[in-house]
């Protein structure tokens, strides 16, 4: 089994300090023996010498603490010169192994000058998604097949492993090892079916620090039992639940709870028996109290049986309108995961007005670093200023200051259960993530939820320079900070998304989900394109706290990139920069593939400067990536010429 | 095993005369055993009344007589009154089987008056192509799964037997078993692995003087031997072939041939070593000849990589373009099958120009009775009307008279091998055609093949009769006789096409196709829609013999239904209606809808007047087509409202 290492690279480095050499636990328990089997190999990596294990502090060594009453933050750690060594102390378990990688990271990218440090994860829950099923398939998957599941077996093997090293190596703290659409097979996950092979992993990944969960299916009770009913408010419901939770923490009493996908995209959920949300939230989390267990429900809620002619209902409208008046009404173990924007996704989109809504409800930002609308892990686009500016979204649901990152760390509304959830983009690829450079996401969406203050430069060059060291770190930066910018230009303009091939996600076809009934419409005309969705449109805007429902609702204020999801616009109407919305069309679309061909032209500047296979594969995409973006060009700038009849003012080729 | 008797229904009906219970058979042989049998059981279907079946001449018997010089044609028949008895003198014994036919269907309608009756197949080869997969599955159908295969295994059953006598009921004479698309499993049709199978199948054809025919595989010799190649000049590769043949004839001696689709949507051919189709086929036709097999080439070829930026390239084109420089190079064993028209199946095409280009080959012109493009068996879509349209459009390719019907039933030419093929409509549903109505094209298609003289008005009224009985006759051949112009009128305007849903080929998606590889655009912008096709477009006009070439160039003169295929028209253009381009589109769309529902008024009044498992069925059908259609008008029209930008001049509803 031959898999790239990514950021855990332990590969031959000049190390020198004697300290380095000696490693002197002085604390224990099995999250302790991880971060010492990883200091262990990443020496052994590093140095091709075996470092010295020692109980006991030895002069120039490195010392693993652990002190609870460290002043640093639940699992932070604190790394501190002291003479000749050096001494990692940590909050907790979790803490010394944080502090171990950290300590690692710096060893490997030679910044020793940083200490001391002190740091602790910020958002209390750091939680991947896999959206693996069982048969071995990834639902919006782009780099190859599960290392989960094939065939309907769990697997187990050194894949796992550095999977698990990975995810601890950047703070994850909690996974969903299955999709959230819950299949037959994938609903047994919870039965004695497959729970001892859970087990196996759930015993993984705590001694990484992390609680596993799984994907539930609400109609369970219907298929695992006779039930002919899953009403969260039927007696017998409720007590098969607490039966199965109860036998789940008999084989894992580790178990981190259930993430459940109810009612949406026609998975089932309480709607049916006309109980709302928080009854069906609530039944599962009684079930998992006992235990410490918590739900994780998804607020993706929406109608996605819309009719296209229907222009009052708005999809964007949904995830609010569906979960705002249970506000309060859920138990303290449930926790409500939010997607980013209002809609699913797409390139660019406003924060969710949920985030701003909801004040007694444990919240979580879903984030997707799977690239679904994001160029499938072919085209390079690197999502951290996308995260950075989601977090940064200022609420104001309690004045000023109310940024989303504030609510999802807890501090907005004093929430213990709260942080951020991402839909991984790994699969079992060599390289792990399709398109090499896409790990810089995988990597930056853990460092950020870890630490949501770093900027995404900073990730980007601690990720390269760890990655591919530091001769390839300024080309690449550049290439990963530009390159969301790049996508959004000659993709759909302005903030209106969907004009993608309908399933797949990838490629254009602008009337590709127009007239179709998943209320994804841009109502492009001959005079112009846009969503009306102020009060006299669909009424979105009044969704947002001020100043917000006012800037959204009026044309000359609203941020313009985000124009046409709010807007209707006419192709000649100016914008701020003096241009029509038609010249805006064309340009940032001529502009997006010149800007990928430049990309090209610095990739292969770096030949030499990178391993010659990494360095193929991203040739490969990149060519991958240029013609994506022609084809979108060309059909973009196309349909709006055939709409509109204007001619490009700087006479570049529209076809007709 | 349940299944409707389709046409074939001799349920009990009112039967007096004496002469019709005896059965004096003074001819025999295998075929005439089948017709024996099958007035044996439609007597006692009909009159519980076992008929006696005798070796002389009686009284007031029906005769049965084989006379190979009987002035009516190859496999003709003559039906007489003679005294007391009817003789039915067959040509030779499939002319007896014919006769026998004909003779049941007229009992069963109690037309006796119209005898004496002279009858003959006037085109050589009356062909269904199944797109059957031996996994079950059948590309392009809608009735179901496969009753040929199932889980790569043949099938053999009562349904086979059923299916046979309906095929040679309507004067099938020879049956396509696989999918053109030959995949993996399928290839091996031809080898020992099904071969004895094969055979079976064959041997029951055989009975009832149908013809066996697998498609294969091109590169054949690739998969199924060693070969690096499939070149057609390749000595050792005509050798395999030589063997192959010879092999499949010692097991099945009647063994029809092959039907090749190659290089054609991804299909293996003679193009990948720089060889022609005549190259391929003759190499083919070669094998098969000791046995006086035969070779049916498909000309369905063309580029289906196409760049919608190009406006030059015309798949209309390729058909002619690939084919008419082999004119007279093709083996005396070799057909060409041409499709109705140049592109695929749409509800309205122009006749392919091959059949006015092609003089010195053999060729078979193929219809699709499966409802692809034209409602999936879910829409009512009776297409005998497009068929008889087809037929008697005249190529003048050697003057006046030169129509389809005349080269493919040998007329024009002088050819021996021609005839037509239909993509069959059939699957293991009960009432094998999905629907109930859509059997009257299966029934239609053989009855047209076999007497294209026939008016489809008369072929929709024995197809009723015989299915329904007279109760609801004209209501439902006034059903069928609209049906295609209904359907037009809904879908895409004036020839223009392929406005459907990528892929599945059922439903609206005006740009669905329209920036994709296929070579289908519609053209349409701001100001019009439709191709330019005359010479200073594509110059696919100039394939047309004269007066065809000028008057499909012209706008003025061109047959308004096909405007859009030929040229491109603005919204505000005229047409001889006096109506612009923009409300006819207008007006056809509302009308499409309506006339649907006035067919669910007719419909809804022949309830007790048709079985009511049959009622139900066809019920359900009308109820989809009518959201279908609602689908298409209100898609259609929205679309080039919103793209023209004129209202509808009576006022209606157009979304926006």
């Amino acid at each position: 089994m031959e898999f790239s290492k990514c950021w855990l690279d332990y590969s031959p480095a000049e190390i020198k300090e004697k300290a380095l050499f000696t490693l002197a636990v002085l604390c224990e328990g099995s999250i302790v023996e991880s971060a010492v089997k990883e200091y262990d190999m990443a020496i052994q990596g590093m140095t091709a010498v075996k470092p010295e294990i020692v109980k006991e502090r030895k002069p120039e060594s490195v010392v693993l603490l652990l002190d609870e009453f460290l002043p640093v933050g639940k699992d932070g750690y604190e790394i501190r010169r002291e003479e000749s060594s050096y001494c990692i102390t940590g909050q907790s378990e979790s803490g010394v192994l944080y502090g171990v990688f950290h300590f690692l990271r710096v060893i490997r990218t030679g910044h020793l000058e940083e200490f001391p440090i002190q740091n602790a994860p910020e958002m209390p829950l750091r939680i991947m998604n896999h959206w693996d099923n069982m048969d071995g398939s990834i639902e919006r998957g782009y780099s190859g097949e599960s290392f989960f599941y094939k065939d309907y077996e769990i697997l187990y093997n050194e894949r796992t492993e550095q999977y698990v090293r990975m995810m601890a190596s950047i703070g994850i703290n909690a996974i969903v090892i299955n999709n959230v659409n819950v299949h037959e097979k994938e609903t047994y996950l919870i039965t004695d079916t497959y729970l001892e092979q859970v087990k196996q992993y759930s015993d993984l990944f705590n001694r990484y620090g992390i609680k596993l969960f799984t994907s539930v299916n609400f109609a369970a009770p219907m298929e695992l039992a006779d039930f002919d009913n899953c009403d969260p408010l039927n007696e017998r419901v409720a007590a098969w639940w607490k039966e199965t939770a109860k036998h789940i923490y008999e084989v894992i009493p580790d178990f981190g709870g259930f993430l459940v996908k109810a009612d949406s995209e026609g998975r089932p959920g309480p709607f049916t028996y006309d109980r709302t949300h928080a009854d069906g939230a609530n039944m599962l989390a009684r079930a998992l109290k006992p235990y410490g267990g918590i739900v994780i429900w998804r607020c993706f809620v929406y109608n996605c049986g819309q009719d296209w002619r229907d222009k009052k209902t708005d999809r964007a409208r949904a995830a609010y309108d569906n979960f705002i008046g249970l506000d309060g009404q859920f138990d303290e173990n449930v926790i409500l995961q939010i997607k980013n924007g209002p809609m699913d996704f797409q390139v660019r989109e406003p924060v969710s007005p949920l985030f701003g809504g909801l004040k007694k409800t444990n919240m979580i930002l879903e984030v997707e670093i799977a690239q679904e609308y994001t160029g499938q892990q072919i085209d390079l686009c690197y999502l951290l200023p996308m995260w950075r500016e989601i977090l940064d979204f200022d609420t104001f649901v309690r004045g000023e200051g109310s940024t989303v990152l504030n609510i999802v760390k807890g501090q907005t509304h004093g929430q213990k259960l709260c942080g951020m959830a991402a839909v991984i983009n790994t699969g079992d690829d060599y390289n792990w993530t399709g398109n090499d450079l896409a790990a810089a996401n995988t990597y930056g969406y853990g460092r950020l939820a870890m630490n949501p203050s770093l900027d995404s430069e900073s990730i980007a060059k601690e990720w390269t320079e760890l990655t591919f060291g530091k001769a390839p770190e300024k080309e690449i930066v550049a290439m990963l900070m530009n390159s969301w910018n790049t996508y959004e230009k000659y993709t759909s303009p302005l903030g209106i998304g969907w004009m993608v091939t309908p399933h797949y996600h990838y490629g254009p076809d602008v009337d590709g989900y127009e007239y179709d009934r998943w209320g994804t419409y841009h109502r492009a005309d001959r005079n112009g394109l846009g969503v009306d969705r102020t009060p006299a449109g669909t009424g979105y805007t009044a969704q947002y706290n001020e100043p917000w429902a006012s800037v959204y609702a009026e044309k000359e204020k609203c941020p313009e990139e985000l124009l046409l999801f709010f807007h209707y616009v006419g192709y000649e109407e100016k914008l701020k920069s003096g241009k029509t919305l038609i010249q805006h069309i064309y340009d940032t679309h001529f502009e997006g593939v010149e800007e990928v061909e430049k990309m090209i032209t610095v990739w292969k500047g770096l030949q030499g400067k990178i391993p010659s296979d990494a360095f193929d594969r991203v040739s490969e995409r990149l060519e991958r990536q240029l013609a994506n973006s022609v084809e979108w060009r060309d059909r973009i700038n196309t349909y709006f010429y055939r709409k509109s009849g204007v001619l490009d003012d700087k006479g570049r080729k529209i076809y007709e």
